[in-house]
């Protein structure tokens, strides 16, 4: 039978020759992620689990701590310390402060995720994988906790819709502005436990950090998972992170697609996404005159060098606008380093930017740049809900890292081709 | 009459030939400091005093966002909000996220705290900056609110208290070791509301940067200021911050002390100051096994680009400890950028630390990098209270950048003689 990429994964994963959407499968997981605020819910499931003891291999299970670290509060400095020592008892696979970063730019840089692979992770960003061609979704703690004791998942297969891209990119547009643009297009439930294959000649031209960036934000779109065609660029990636193997899965030509969304590249011009939806997208030519306070230019989209290059390249030799304060997160320590190195973060510091230690911070209203009331941030990270931030009368507007270099520079929501 | 340099300044302010200890004067400030925590409380204030529209000189007000900034969580936004927005509306010095750093560190970077001015500030360590011959004490948000709407003072005048420190330093001794002992001799109220006047041969070798960290801990012995004679050392610092006027004012032969207490630094080795006070102070060749969970390097006391050059050459081609978090936060943007260019953030970053943005943080409790229940942290920052940088049942040891990077590679407390 001929089956789309996802379905190939699923299958070979539940030791079938065969899945079809909609079908009961338990599957055999490679990877088991958890940051600290769904492992800290995870152990305490885990523990209630009869006979679970050890997790199933330590070498398929990890620990990142990202979210509220280096540590926020108390609050959160119990709960990573509780993590730490569960990893360390566990012996899994963990990342300490100082030598973590992000959790979802952390694994594909350390080639912990490879093509062909089954990712479940406490976290709904775990999707970012299917970047690399691996199949890859976010599960509650329950489900972390279970997968810690057995090793398997329950999942129903998803049917999988085809976003099709054709045509070349048009100045300034990455792959940010190319998933908002499909999120506004689909709406937020508009692929609801679907699998989103992204496919098409505009997709190939695609960079790995820039699919890493559409893939993540499938789930804005209710997508189980997100996934691109293994290529060239995707071994060429992996093969620089690690050494340890992978297997590649194609979607066959006849692959049966529950739908399949055809866009023209031609269309699509740098997006910002209003507030509160990430479908709420327009072309930023279109924003009007929107003072802003803050800019925020990292998270688990838009965190990796990638993205701080073309940050970098707008910001450098010019100022800030006086009114906003720009917040710049490399994703992974190797991140900042590598942005180090290239001169990006001296950039960043003469343009009046803070440059902080790798974390989620901002995005999930954590911490380095929570939003007071009726302030305004246009932000590169995946979700502008109702107090997403921060007070629930503030307002994030979504956008890549060019639309949001541009912005911090003119103080208000603007494009680069507007300098 | 003879006098010391702080009633020689003092009586100046209050426009008096002299002043005695204990007399009470109105004195006239050169400048007022706030951070976004004592402003806050200062504007109420400020709006409760009759006829308080304009603050007295808006060049003489500066107010830095530093403590919980970049904003921890709603509650701080919303604190930096309205400080902001007390800082445009009065055109007061302000100096934003992203052009900020920890007060005490800016303002003598920036050259708005010079020799002979009388300083007061809503932060205890105000008293920093006797390290460039001021007068400056910290005082209540209600004396910041009368200030700023009078440009005046209500003071005694201190009594002085000499500290006299003779030889030479001894290897990996630095000015913040000096202080530590000092405060160990002296106990945190061995010098209540008098002023502490370092001096001797001793004290002219220490750069100026050593002077403020020793200055900034004035306040630990209970002091109403501290305060170093101005040298050629000082008039080269404040040149190369600013072009701006300043007053030297030098202690008489003949004035009149309270006490002299001398300190041969040949006794002083590299000290570490024991939970849960500053002056709790010991040799860190005695203090014994102690593993350790985090280091801090940074803060008002030791966040200067000299403090970080000392910890970068002990850190540089070395890895921290597997089990500590070493997080580096220099203490402002322009120290955060020289360190940049010197290579001391890429050794950082190459020995698994964290490199912070700018903040006061976790010195206070505040954020990036609060401590756990249990665990134990060497810090170069001031202040080793109960729960003073988290839980109540964790413990923090203050000592200098070397004894804190050494401890970071160890993985325990322990001298840099000891690598």
């Amino acid at each position: 039978m001929a089956m789309t990429m996802t379905e190939k994964i699923l299958a070979a994963h539940a030791g079938l020759s065969e899945v079809h959407p909609g079908q009961i499968i338990n599957a055999k997981v490679d990877l088991v992620l958890a940051n600290e605020l769904s492992a800290v819910v995870a152990i305490e499931e885990f523990g209630k689990i009869k006979g679970a003891v050890k997790v199933f291999d330590p070498r398929k299970v990890v620990i990142v701590p990202d979210h509220f670290t280096p540590n926020k509060d108390i609050q959160s400095a119990q709960v990573a310390k509780k993590v730490r020592e569960f990893a360390l008892a566990q012996r899994t696979l963990y990342f300490e402060v100082g030598r973590t970063g992000i959790e979802h730019v952390l694994l594909p840089e350390q080639g912990l995720v490879r093509p062909g692979m089954l990712v479940i992770g406490g976290d709904s960003h775990t999707c970012t994988y299917g970047g690399v061609g691996a199949f890859a979704t976010g599960v509650g703690s329950t489900d972390v906790a279970v997968a810690w004791a057995l090793g398997e998942v329950w999942l129903k297969v998803p049917p999988t819709i085809r976003l099709e891209f054709r045509g070349k990119k048009r100045p300034w547009v990455s792959g940010k502005d190319l998933i908002l643009y499909a999120v506004g297009r689909l709406g937020v439930d508009g692929a609801t436990y679907s699998a989103l294959e992204f496919t098409g000649e505009g997709i190939a031209e695609l960079n790995v950090a820039e699919r890493l960036t559409m893939a993540n934000m499938a789930v804005e779109a209710g997508a189980k998972n997100g996934i691109f065609a293994v290529d060239a660029k995707t071994e060429s990636y992996v093969r620089t992170a690690t050494e340890r193997p992978y297997t590649i899965y194609q979607s066959d030509a006849e692959a049966e697609y529950a739908e399949t969304i055809v866009f023209d590249l031609a269309d699509i011009e740098p997006q910002v996404a209003f507030p509160h939806l990430p479908s709420n997208n327009k072309p930023v030519a279109q924003a009007g005159d929107l003072p802003i306070d803050q800019v925020v230019i990292g998270s688990c989209t838009n965190g990796r060098i990638e993205d701080l290059r073309v940050a970098a390249a707008l910001l450098k030799g010019k100022k800030v606008h006086p009114r906003v304060r720009c917040i710049v997160i490399p994703g992974t320590q190797k991140v900042y380093l590598q942005a180090l190195q290239e001169g990006l973060l001296e950039t960043f510091i003469q343009a009046d930017c803070v440059v902080s230690t790798p974390t989620c911070g901002p995005c999930l209203g954590g911490h380095m740049g929570i939003l007071a009331e009726g302030e305004r941030c246009v932000s590169t990270t995946n979700r502008n809900f109702v107090g997403r931030m921060g007070h629930v009368q503030s307002e994030v507007y979504l956008a890549g890292p060019a639309v949001a270099a541009a912005s911090a520079l003119s103080g208000q929501i603007s494009g680069p081709q507007e300098l």
